[in-house]
C-alpha cells in the first residue's frame, strides 16, 4: 500500500554503545518500488544519540516532533519541529536528544546505501 | 546554512484554477549541493488542492500537520500527521484539504525534474 502511518510499522530498535535509544523504520524503499531514494523515520528517546560519523552519501532530514540537536562543523545546532538539515556527503555528523519528549525525524538517503 | 526552519524561508504561493491555497518552499535542493533528490515543504489551507495529474517521476511524502487527503487509484485516502505516501512514476494523484487547519507535508522528488 502506498499510504501508510509510520506508527503502524514495526520499528528496528537500536540501543547499544554506538546508537542509543533509537527506533527506526524504512517507510519508502526499494520494496515499494522507490528506485532513487529511501525514506526512513527515526524516533529518539531521552539521552538517545546516533554515532558521530561520516559516509559518502547525503542525508536530507525533516524534524517532525521534539527538540534534538545535530552536530555539524563541530557545533551542536538545535532542532525543532519544522527544522530541515542537509548533511552533505562525507560531512561528519551526529544527532542527540537531551529532552524528555520523543525527537522524531524523517531522514532520506539515496537508494541502496544502507539497510536502515 | 545546512540547518534551517521551513517557516524562515519565504514561500511561493500558488492560488489559481490548477493549484489552490498552496504555499511551497524548496528546503534542500541543488543550490544546497543536494545532487540526487530535492526536499520541498508545502502548506495547504482549507479548500486547497493540487492538480489531478501524473508525471514520470516519483513523490515521497511525509505529513507533518493537519488532515488532508490524497487521490490515488481513484480513491481518496485520508492523511494525518505521520502518514507517508509513495506516488510511483506515472501514477495519477491529487492532494486536497477540506479542514480548517493547515495541512503541511514534506514532498521529495528526484533532482532537476521541477522548479518547486
Amino acid at each position: 500500500m502506498a499510504v501508510k502511518q509510520y506508527t503502524d510499522v514495526l520499528p528496528v530498535v537500536m540501543n547499544n554503545d554506538v546508537v542509543k535509544n533509537v527506533a527506526g523504520r524504512v517507510m519508502i524503499g526499494k520494496e515499494d518500488g522507490a528506485e532513487n531514494f529511501c525514506m526512513r523515520v527515526f524516533e529518539m528517546a531521552k539521552d538517545g544519540h546516533t554515532p558521530k560519523h561520516a559516509h559518502d552519501w547525503e542525508h536530507e532530514i525533516f524534524v517532525h516532533t521534539g527538540h534534538g540537536e545535530v552536530l555539524m562543523n563541530n557545533t551542536w545546532h538545535p532542532l525543532s519541529p519544522g527544522s530541515t538539515v542537509f548533511v552533505p556527503p562525507n560531512a561528519e555528523h551526529q544527532f542527540r536528544n537531551r529532552n524528555d519528549s520523543l525527537f522524531t525525524f524523517v531522514c532520506l538517503i539515496p537508494s541502496g546505501v544502507a539497510e536502515l
